[in-house]
C-alpha cells in the first residue's frame, strides 16, 4: 500500500485554521495560494516515489556503529540528498541566509509529509530544523553566517545534546562542563545520551548544539549554556577541517525507528563556540524545544495517518466473512469501519490542531502579537501530546485492522507502532508536555485558554442552524472546558499535575470536536466523519474533565508501599 | 527488577470471586485452603527463579527454522522441562489420565504467574491445555488413553491448526482437505498459518489438532471436521515412529514474543485421527477455543502484572526532578503515581473478571449448572478482550514510565509491549470476542448479563453504609450498563455490532467498578486503589455506552471512498 500524500487534506485544513491571515502579512506574502498548492504537490512527490520506499529499509537494517562511524541504512543517503536539495531542510529559514522563509504552518505539512513516508529520515532534518532557529535567534552574527548556509542547504546536520544519564526530564541537572580556553572558544567536555542522529556517513559535518556548565554557572537550569560544538573544525573558509574530540560512544537498541541512529556521545574537551549568553542555554534550547516540539507532534499525527492508509487499503482488499452489503471485503464489517473512522478522526483533529498551533506560530512571528504568541505557547504542548498519543492509538489500530497479519513485520504494521512509540517520550514526556500546559501556559490565569473556548462556542453558535447537535455538543464542552479550567486554575500546583493529563486530553478532545464541526460547515462531504467524531469520540471529555479536577490527594493515598503490596 | 508472584493477591482474589464454593463441589473437594496455597506458592517460585530469567533470551534469539528444525530460545527446553516436570502442563486435566484435576481458578492462577515470568513459552503448555481438554471431551477412547497421558505429562506437546491464509476470523472458509484412507484414519492436506509452537526440540512429538474438509462436508463451518495428526505416529505401543507428511514450511518474523515459533505448517497427505463426529469439527474447536480465550485474556493480565512491576519498580529507584514529599524517586511525581495507580487497578480488574470467569466455568461443571455456564459463556469474551486490551495499556504505560530508557531494549519494558500486542489478535481478535458478547451471548435475551447487574447493585447496597459515594457510582453505573444492555438487545444484529467493542469495554469498566468496591469492603488497606479506580477510571463507561448504542448508521454514511478522500 504506497504512501498517497494528503494534499487536499492539507489545503483544506490550512483554509480552515486562518492560513490566509498568515498569507495576508506583510512577511509571509510570498506565500500565495498557487505557491503554496506548488510547494506541497513538490514535497508530495519527493515523499511518495522517493522517501516512502525507504521506510521498510531502515527498520531492517538498522544505523550501525562500525570502527567509531555510523552507516546508516541503505539508500538514507540518496534520501536525504533528495531532501536536502528539494531545499527542505531549510524551509522555513530566513532567505538571507539561503532558507526558503516558509512560514511554519507548510513546512509543518512539508514535515508531516515527510514523516508520514519515513519518520527515522525525517528526523534528521527536523533536528536540523531547530538548530537553525536556535542559531537564527540566539548566535553571534559571525556563527550565523558560518554554519546557517551549511546547514539550511543539507551539506551539514546539526542535532540537540541536552540529555544525561541523571539529566533527562530534569535538564538543570546537567552536568557537562565547559571551560574557557582563551581564545574565544571553550572546551567542552561529558557525556550526552538520546542523541537522535548523533552522527552519519553522508552529511559534510555534523554540528552538536551542547548544552554544559561553565565553571561559574549555578546549579539548576539556570547554570547552563549552549554551545556548537562541529565533529569537524571548520577552518577560516568554513571548510571542515580538524577532527573534534568527540566521539559516538554506541548506538541504543531500540524498540522502533532503527533507521535513525541514536548515539551516546562523548566529549573530551572538544572545542566548542558559546551560543547566546552564558548561564541562559535554556532560552536557546526552548527555541528549540518549541519548534521541535510542534515538530514531533506531527511527527505522531504522520505516522497516523501512513498507518491509517494502510489499514484502510488493507480492509478494502482482504475478503473475510459475510459482510452486511456483501462486498466481502472487512472494511465493510461494522466493527472494522468503527476503527478506521476513529483513526482517520483522530488524525483530523490531531493534524488540525498542529497546524492551528502552527499558524498562531507564524502570527506571533509576523505581527509580534501577545495574543497569537499566548496561543501558540498553549497549543504547542497540546499538539505535541496529542498528536504522539493518537500516534501510537491509530498505529495500533492499524495492527488491529489487520488481524494476525498485523503481528507479522513484513506488512510495515507493526513497525509504524513501534516507531511512533518514541514520539511519546522524547522532546519531553506527555506528562511533561502536560505539566506544561496546567503550570508555566497557565500563569496568564487561564487568557489564552478563554479565549479559546470563547471562539470555539463562537464558531458552535454559527454552525448551530445547520448542525444543532453537533453544535451543541461542541457549545457544552467548550463550556465544561472553560469550568475545568477555571477549576484548574484554583488549584494548587501539584494538584494541577495530577490531572494534567487527563485535562490535555480533554483540551484536545474539544479541539477535536470544534475543528470537526468547522470542517462539516465548511464542506458537507466532511459530515459523516464529523458527526463520527462529535457523537462517539467527543463525550470522552467527561470522565477527562473529571479526572482532570481530581487533585493529588487520591493518588498520593496510594502509598508506593501499597503499590507494592 | 526480578518478577515477584504476587500470591497474596491470588489469595485474596480466589476469596473475593468465590472459589469458595468451588472448593465446596464433590469434583473439586480437594481444593482446600492449605493445597491452594501450596500449589500457588510452588509455582510461583518455579515462575521467579526458573522462567522469568528466560524471558529476554526469547526475545533476544527468537526461535528459528533450520534445515526444518525448530530451534528453540535458549534455556526453553530446560524451561519447559521444568513446567513440564512440576505437572503444571495437565494440573487441570483429569485425574485419570494423571492431570492434577485441579480447577480451572487455579490453573488461571498458575498460567498467570508463568505468563508474566516468560509468555513466549508459556504459549506451549497453554497449548496442549487447550487440547488435551478438547479430546477429554470429544475424542474416543482410544485417542484419548494413547494421547492424554503423554500430553499431560509434557512429554508430547500439542497445538491448534485452524487458520489458512483465506479462513481466519472466517473461520468457515477452511479448505484443507480430509480423505478416508480406508484403514479408520484419513489423509489431511492443505497449509495452516499462524501456528503457535507448530514445532519445537524438546519434546517427544508434536500433537497437532487440524481443521479439515471430508469431501462430502458442506460448505461453511458446518462442513469441517477435527483430526489429530502427529509429527510422529505412534506404534502400537504409543512409541513415536516414523515421521508424518507434515513440515514446517517457515516461521514468522513477528512484532514479538520472539521465543515463541509461529509455523506455516504444510500437510501433504499426512495420516491423522478423526476427533468427535464427522463434520463436527466446531463443536471441539470451540471447547479448545473458549479455554484458550480465557487463557489468552489472562495472558494479558500476565504481561500487565510484569510490566507493572517492572516500571513500579523504576519509578522507586529512579530520580529525576524536585518531587512534592522530596523523596526524589519519580514515583513521587503526580503524573507517575497517576499512572502506576491506573496499570496497578486496571490489572486488579482484568483479572478479578478472569478468576470470576474462571470460578464459573469450574461451578458449571462441577454442578452442571445452566446459570453458572452461562456467565462462564458471558464472562469469557470479556475476559479475554478487556485482559488483553489492558495488557496492550499497561506494558505501553510501562514504557511511559520508563521514558527514555523504555524505548530501549535492554529495559525489557519495550518487550512487555511488543510481546503482549498479540493476544488482541489471536484467539479470535478482540472485535470478534465483543461480536461474540452481543450476538450468541446474549441469544439469553440478556438474562446472563442482567443477573450480573443485579449481582453487582447488591453488592453495592452491601457496601453502601461503609462507602457511600463508592458504593454509589457502581450501583448507577450498573443500571447504565442494564439500560443499555436493554437497548442493545432492541437492536437489529449489525447495529449491535457497531457498539460491540465499546459495550464490552463498559461492561469491564463496570465489572471492575464492582470488584473494586468489594475489595475495599473486605480490606481497608485496598481502599485507596479501589477509590481511584470507582472515581477515575469508571465514569468512561458513560461515553463508551453512548457509543455502544450508536448503531451502525452513522459508520456506513462513512462509506470506503469518503474514507480515502
Amino acid at each position: 500500500m504506497p504512501y498517497r500524500a494528503p494534499l487536499s487534506d492539507f489545503s483544506f485544513l490550512l483554509d480552515m485554521v486562518g492560513f490566509a491571515e498568515v498569507a495576508a502579512t506583510e512577511r509571509f506574502a510570498e506565500s500565495t495560494p498557487d505557491t503554496v498548492t506548488a510547494i506541497l504537490a513538490e514535497a508530495g512527490r519527493l515523499c511518495e516515489a522517493t522517501l516512502a520506499p525507504l521506510n521498510r529499509a531502515g527498520d531492517k537494517h538498522p544505523a550501525r556503529l562500525e570502527n567509531g562511524v555510523v552507516r546508516t541504512s541503505p539508500g538514507f543517503a540518496e534520501g536525504y540528498r533528495a531532501i536536502a536539495d528539494g531545499g527542505w531542510v531549510g524551509m522555513s529559514a530566513r532567505t538571507e541566509f539561503g532558507g526558503m522563509g516558509l512560514p511554519i504552518s507548510l513546512a509543518t505539512c512539508v514535515n508531516d509529509m515527510m514523516g508520514s513516508a519515513c519518520l527515522a529520515l525525517q528526523l534528521n532534518p527536523l533536528m536540523t530544523q531547530g538548530q537553525i532557529e536556535a542559531l537564527e535567534h540566539h548566535a553571534s552574527d559571525a556563527l550565523k553566517s558560518l554554519y546557517i548556509p551549511k546547514l539550511v542547504s543539507g551539506e551539514w546536520c546539526g542535532t540537540m545534546n541536552l540529555t544525561e544519564p541523571q539529566a533527562g526530564s530534569d535538564v538543570g541537572a546537567v552536568r557537562a562542563r565547559a571551560e574557557d580556553r582563551g581564545d574565544g572558544t571553550y572546551a567542552i567536555s561529558g557525556q550526552k545520551i538520546y542523541i537522535s542522529w548523533g552522527d552519519n556517513d553522508f552529511s559534510g559535518n555534523v554540528c552538536h548544539l551542547v548544552l554544559a556548565r561553565l565553571p561559574d554557572g549555578p546549579e539548576g537550569t539556570k547554570g547552563i549554556s549552549l554551545f556548537m560544538v562541529p565533529k569537524l573544525i571548520p577552518d577560516a573558509d568554513g571548510k571542515p577541517g580538524a577532527r573534534n574530540a568527540l566521539h559516538v560512544v554506541s548506538l541504543e537498541h531500540k524498540m522502533g525507528l532503527h533507521g535513525s541512529p541514536t548515539a551516546v556521545m562523548q566529549y573530551d574537551g572538544a572545542q566548542g563556540w558559546l551560543v547566546g549568553q552564558p548561564h541562559n542555554g535554556m532560552a536557546a534550547m526552548f527555541t528549540m524545544m518549541n519548534n521541535a516540539r510542534l515538530g514531533v507532534g506531527m511527527q505522531g499525527v504522520a505516522v497516523a495517518e501512513a498507518a491509517f492508509q494502510q489499514a484502510l487499503g488493507y480492509a478494502m482488499e482482504r475478503r473475510q466473512g459475510k459482510t452486511p452489503f456483501g462486498s466481502g471485503a472487512i472494511v465493510d464489517h461494522a466493527d472494522v469501519r468503527r476503527m478506521l473512522a476513529q483513526m482517520k478522526a483522530e488524525v483530523f483533529s490531531a493534524r488540525a490542531i498542529g497546524l492551528a498551533c502552527a499558524v498562531a506560530i507564524d502570527m506571533g512571528r509576523a505581527t509580534g502579537s501577545a495574543e497569537w504568541q499566548a496561543r501558540a505557547a498553549l497549543l504547542t504542548p497540546i499538539a505535541k501530546a496529542y498528536g504522539t498519543d493518537i500516534g501510537c492509538e491509530v498505529a495500533h489500530l492499524g495492527v488491529q485492522v489487520h488481524g494476525g497479519m498485523g503481528f507479522i513485520e513484513e506488512t510495515g504494521a507493526a513497525q509504524f507502532s513501534r516507531d511512533v512509540r518514541v514520539t511519546a517520550i522524547y522532546e519531553g514526556t506527555n506528562g511533561i508536555q502536560a505539566m506544561d500546559l496546567v503550570g508555566r501556559k497557565m500563569m496568564d490565569r487561564g487568557e489564552a485558554a478563554y479565549r479559546l473556548c470563547d471562539e470555539m462556542q463562537a464558531a458552535a453558535e454559527l454552525a448551530r442552524a445547520a448542525h444543532p447537535d453537533l453544535a451543541g455538543a461542541v457549545w457544552t464542552a467548550a463550556e465544561a472546558l472553560r469550568e475545568a479550567t477555571e477549576a484548574l486554575i484554583g488549584l494548587q500546583m501539584n494538584d494541577r499535575f495530577a490531572g494534567a493529563v487527563p485535562y490535555l486530553r480533554a483540551f484536545a478532545r474539544v479541539l477535536g470536536g470544534h475543528f470537526h464541526l468547522k470542517a462539516a460547515l465548511a464542506d458537507p462531504a466532511r459530515l459523516p466523519l464529523a458527526a463520527f467524531a462529535i457523537k462517539r469520540l467527543l463525550p470522552d471529555y467527561g470522565p477527562l474533565l473529571v479526572q482532570a479536577r481530581a487533585g493529588a490527594e487520591g493518588l498520593y493515598a496510594l502509598t508506593p508501599e501499597a503499590l507494592s503490596a
